[in-house]
């Protein structure tokens, strides 16, 4: 069968030797080599520390960060050969050291150990990309804002359960997912506070006989301390599970803007044309506008929660300290960060050049009585009614509207004496869709006035 | 068949009418009326808001008041009737309102919404769980330090690969969990401040025209500030999937301290014997005590990621604002503070009352010549070896002791010479367990003396 | 706080006793007296059998079943008093029939062990719950090809991205999901023949000592055959792994037809409306019905994924062969359980009873040159032209038709000619949407003629 | 940031334009690539169709075959030049054909949409990876038989709760795993059944207007029969799901053999030495062999149980027909059939391979008084005692035992006696390991006998 020349997996059973099969599922170098550059970050501050300490002497200490230079320039340029028979990102980096300064070489993994070093690695790759999604998020929030401006005074309606309920404004309802962002950017950043802690030095698990300092390589990696327990510093994937919560829920949030924007461009809506750059057309139709982004957005949530899953079930049961299962730590997170990330990407750039069309969003706004509860509070307000008794007398005059083929402005005043005879003129200043919008002026309600406060206060926070 | 009779369920597609399948799917009381308490108390800070502000007068807001606090009695003393036909907590509480003081109950719902106040319970139940669950957190962790200051010079292997690697103290194990749970802690509380922001009267999902003030609702109810937009907050379920997210990964520690508790009182192991109150026994065996509490405190990891699980696939893709979907967000969060509050409780009583043996731990400790990594790193102190070189050797020297069938401080300093004849007498010093593990005093280390600090701090920032 | 009345989980760790704790997390009649028919039509299965063996004499055997006979009727009768301290269903039963019976009935314990009791129990509770749940769905089945009849000829919109592709039958749309839902009967049926083996008689995990006779008890039982090993007997969940399965992908094709529902009866659609009894209205705006079933069954998705993810966890590096984490398994079956079958049964009644508004359809049928397919597929056969050319051609003839304002039948023959000078006016036969659906009566297609086909086909294999 | 250059994730935000990201998240190249061998299978069986049915001419058809040919040879030499600009698979094929044959290529599409083809492809590989699985899950078994024939009469502590509870032979507890792989052959088999039905030929979503055959197709390709329901057959994931599902519980059974080896060559036990090829060792400690393998297979379930997750979220909700997020429906696929596949592999190595310590085992057997039950079966049997009785009776004798601190065997007669008076010599026959096992020979049980039938079962099946 021809699959088995293209693809080594097929009929790999039945040829692979056990030695085979075993560098197949215990290599990591197909994936952790994106922790080369933390790698070598990592062993800089560690050989400096060494030097500091008087475990290494400053001639060796030299060559060591001279080489890591030099791998460093290899890898940057695409000349470095990764070897899988060298397993991991470490061994490939330290295997090329030996190559280049020799016996030194040797020195470096004086009083640490692959357990620790392969966790300061990983908490720094998570800590750069924590860094580079809070950046997506704020960049994504900044688009958010900047449609909000315009469209504060934008009228749409607003639903429940997909049913008009209230007309709101399109600022509004963009700056909602602003609030979701901005809990994104504070989640990650307690991640990031919560896994600050340096692990480099506890060793295999134990700590060390070495008379290193901590504290040292702590600053020099700009973590806030070191970490207070050898044991559950090797065992520990917390950090990862944290990213990959915050990942879940921020994703959440994209796939629920997502599916707004796959109503909102459909024929039945049309409240938005998205950009062409991030739809697929059909040759045929010319209308038609298929909005792959957004749809691809709302299913990559599945492999986020998927990945967090993943981990979750990888740590369920595991004792202390170190075990290869932990090795199955890294995917995850690497799919979530590059998923997560290009919907942020994709999400921002719809968003920023998407096309509003105010006129079908305000006709949509138009439908089903809107101002019905405005009816109700008036009632309220100005004729003392407890509120329930309020909100029957209003059902019944939106009743009448409905009897007469009128919306509510529309109906007799005489006719809503009928309901409540108490009703005067009075009524016809709130019953505009206008006024149900600009009275909705509470902290945090849909009036222009209220969301260009929202708009102030991220602008101010975030300048 | 029976089973008709005994369980409503079987057999209902045949006789339920429509209506009586509606009812059980779209009523929530069954489980929603444990937000009595957090409604009532909403209750009475939106109505004391709506008399300040001269929405209602104070005569209602006093009849409302004692009418609350007659209900609060009722449910209480077990004498409120809670009906299915009312669907949920908060028109069970409204209705009893009204029959208790009349006309004046229907002010109550002015300016707030049943999608408000809902979240707005909600976040209240949520808030006390997480200060219950750190309480229950603190104090296991109290007696897991308890433990570890009694152990800080017991004696057990240190596994990885659950193979033995290097001795160990039992109080350093110990205290790996206390940072575990402290960092759950930790996540709580990031939780807390991060939903700590007061929904109550954002209403439907707009706003409302009512001149309400949301700051006096907010400090009355303990938040640190109204929320921000009223679109999101009755969109938002972040507050419940960051509960879930925490409590998952604190299941998660559990899970791992249970599986080392299953396998340290396993016949193989006998390390511990649990408490008799946490076994059960086999009454055909007198030595045979089932560690049931730890098996199924490691279960439950199951069902709180399943609760995690259900909450993320339910918020997927639903567009703004509140859809009814977001009903099935409080049975997940309710069954994962009972699961993981009981989870708690049962392993603090298994720690405080576990018999160590440390005997048995000792002797385990012995296998397999744990001295070895020490042997190398002395190589490098005191003859400058390069690490990978001293390894090397070390390596060599545990392979002649395994030939002379001894350990590596009963081979003779002559055969060690014949692998390195700089080898002197100075290494018997270190070839003990005791010195294996005294020497790893470096911070976060397993010598007593590290531990004891790491005790301190714990003590220290919790006393 | 009041909370620590209602809830006996507020406060729980401060005042609850170790025995306290053990009772709440050990004990499960809470939930498993859901199994009490099944454990008493397995225990008559077991004593007939320990009767025909001569394990137990026939006397001892009558006073057994008798007394099993007394209990079933107490637990019809509401009357059996269900005992927490007695912790399982199991022991609640067998200390009953003591009560009733005296001595014998310590004998029918013979040769069994709580470890296959539960097991049997548990398996043929899912096997009812297969056979019930297969009906459910038949019925739906049957409610979607009833209105599929109705049906056959109501064009409506096709979409693929949820933008219109091309016009299809609703006849063509319900029929979809009566595939699905006709694998779920498969999956469900596939899992049943899989599970059908007896475990009873292979005793806690390595079989008996004594001459029992499994085939009889298998027989006796509804099995197919008694299981192989009796240690894989006690450790397998398998079973319920595959119902959550089954049940999972059932509640996906619920979610789908839920969504498009609640899509449908929106006010952009408006292609449905959902019966009175499954959905809530609002008081004051009287066009406003919520779809809250089809919301709920929806977001009931969620949870029994949870439980399918839940199982998964608690089985995921258990060694054999029972551990008491296995006790997890019933809960997540009986949720699983409940929320599809209610899911079934709302959505059967929501289909059965919805109004379609045909006309709407057929306009949102009418948009976006439905015919462009069509056009091509003449070319391609009419005028030989390779497909790839004749897609050309055919969008470049709708954008003509974009570009005077009209659709394709309206469009002059002249100018589709300054496209293609071979077209002719055989064409205007297929440039219609009657067309466009009745053409398509491929095996499987759409067409009316091609849609009854399938509603004989399933109408004959299910009559 | 040196990253930026070697990882084309970092800093795409800043510098990618929108069509850059909508490439990345839109192209399918790098994974779809997989169905290489698949598409031009499905190609293949079309253009027959195609020609039978006189849709094409047989000379276009034959150059169609010839460039299908060309370009299977070209990407099984590896010269094939797979672009992502083509964004996917087909395009690529289709591409390359066109090049090859020049205009006759515009014809293969004829009477097909992307739809139908991304289906069948993916559905040819489905059914090709369970072919291949159900080959290693044989493989599997028949390393656990051979195993278990030479250690039918080896003994080892049968566990419950990892408490030593009666004596097995290593024959049945590996026949157990035998039992479970079984079942999932018999899984996959289903579903392999129920998805063999033929999506070619629905074209879009709406079958096609052109007289094609598609039971031709269907044979062609192997299929039962063509799919049913063309909108179904473009929506349709179940397949899929089915997969994973399966996939998922196999996972689990071999995390739970895993979980054992771990033990099992843990110092504690020593009950089995894993083969070198599959363990990784400590240079410095020579003892010391890591069961990485073991470890990397129980953890790869989370991966799998995450893949199935991802898919179930992707599809939840989702209205027909097709929609772009289901192009997320291959990667979990893929992932899951190669840590599946590799799990299978690895665990028939560690299987033929592993080196049993039989003394271990039996010395471990011993402890606890393991015939405890046969002694009160015993009871029962000779004494006609009730079980419950004979329970009681059994463990006092045990409880003797323990306080003369001898086991069962040891135990004077006299001693029993005085628990109970008419216990007479024929007891010490079965107070012995060998008896506890040969004994236990109901069907299933842990007897040699009866393992040896259970073995031959498996080898009258397949042979």
């Amino acid at each position: 069968m021809n699959e088995n020349k293209s693809n080594p997996m097929w009929g790999g059973r039945f040829t692979s030797s056990p030695s085979e099969i075993m560098q197949k599922i215990n290599s990591s170098i197909s994936f952790d080599k994106r922790l080369a550059h933390q790698d070598i970050q990592a062993s800089r501050a560690h050989c400096s520390m060494l030097v500091s300490c008087k475990i290494i002497n400053s001639e060796d200490g030299t060559k060591i960060l001279n080489g890591l230079d030099q791998i460093e320039g290899e890898i940057a340029s695409g000349s470095f050969q990764f070897k899988t028979d060298l397993e991991d990102i470490h061994m490939n980096i330290e295997n090329r050291l030996a190559q280049i300064i020799g016996a030194p070489a040797g020195k470096l993994h004086t009083a640490r150990s692959r357990n620790d070093q392969v966790v300061t690695d990983f908490k720094l790759w998570v800590r750069d990309s924590i860094d580079q999604t809070s950046d997506s998020l704020l960049s994504l929030q900044k688009a958010l804002v900047a449609q909000a401006t315009v469209h504060t005074g934008t009228i749409m309606p607003g639903y429940t359960h997909l049913q008009a309920a209230q007309p709101i404004t399109l600022g509004h309802h963009l700056m909602a997912y602003c609030e979701m962002f901005g809990r994104d950017r504070s989640r990650f950043a307690d991640a990031r506070r919560r896994m600050n802690e340096c692990p480099l030095g506890v060793a295999a698990l134990a700590g060390t006989t070495f008379p290193i300092d901590r504290n040292q390589t702590s600053e020099g990696l700009g973590f806030d301390r070191p970490t207070g327990n050898s044991l559950d510093t090797v065992s520990d994937r917390d950090f990862a599970l944290d990213y990959l919560a915050a990942a879940s829920i921020s994703a959440i949030h994209l796939s629920r803007f997502a599916e707004e924007m796959i109503l909102w461009c459909s024929p039945q809506f049309r409240f938005i044309t998205l950009p062409d750059a991030f739809t697929t057309g059909s040759s045929i139709m010319p209308q038609k506008k298929n909005p792959d982004a957004a749809e691809l957005i709302r299913a990559k949530t599945g492999r986020i929660i998927g990945d967090l899953t993943s981990l979750l079930v990888v740590m369920k049961g595991l004792p202390l300290a170190y075990s290869k299962d932990m090795q199955e730590d890294k995917e995850p997170v690497f799919d979530a960060h590059d998923s997560l990330n290009l919907g942020l990407c994709a999400m921002q750039g719809m968003i920023s050049e998407m096309q509003v069309h105010s006129e079908n969003m305000l006709q949509a706004a138009r439908i089903g009585f809107p101002e019905a509860t405005d009816l109700a509070d008036w009632l309220v307000c100005q004729l003392n009614i407890p509120f329930r008794n309020a909100h029957a007398i209003s059902a019944k005059i939106v009743q009448k509207a409905e009897d007469h083929g009128c919306d509510l402005k529309g109906l007799d005043l005489s006719v809503m004496k009928t309901v409540e005879p108490r009703i005067h003129e009075g009524i016809l200043e709130i019953l505009s869709i206008d006024s149900c919008v600009n009275r909705r002026k509470s902290h945090g309600g849909t009036a222009p006035e209220s969301v260009r406060k929202q708009i102030n206060q991220f602008n101010l926070a975030n300048k």
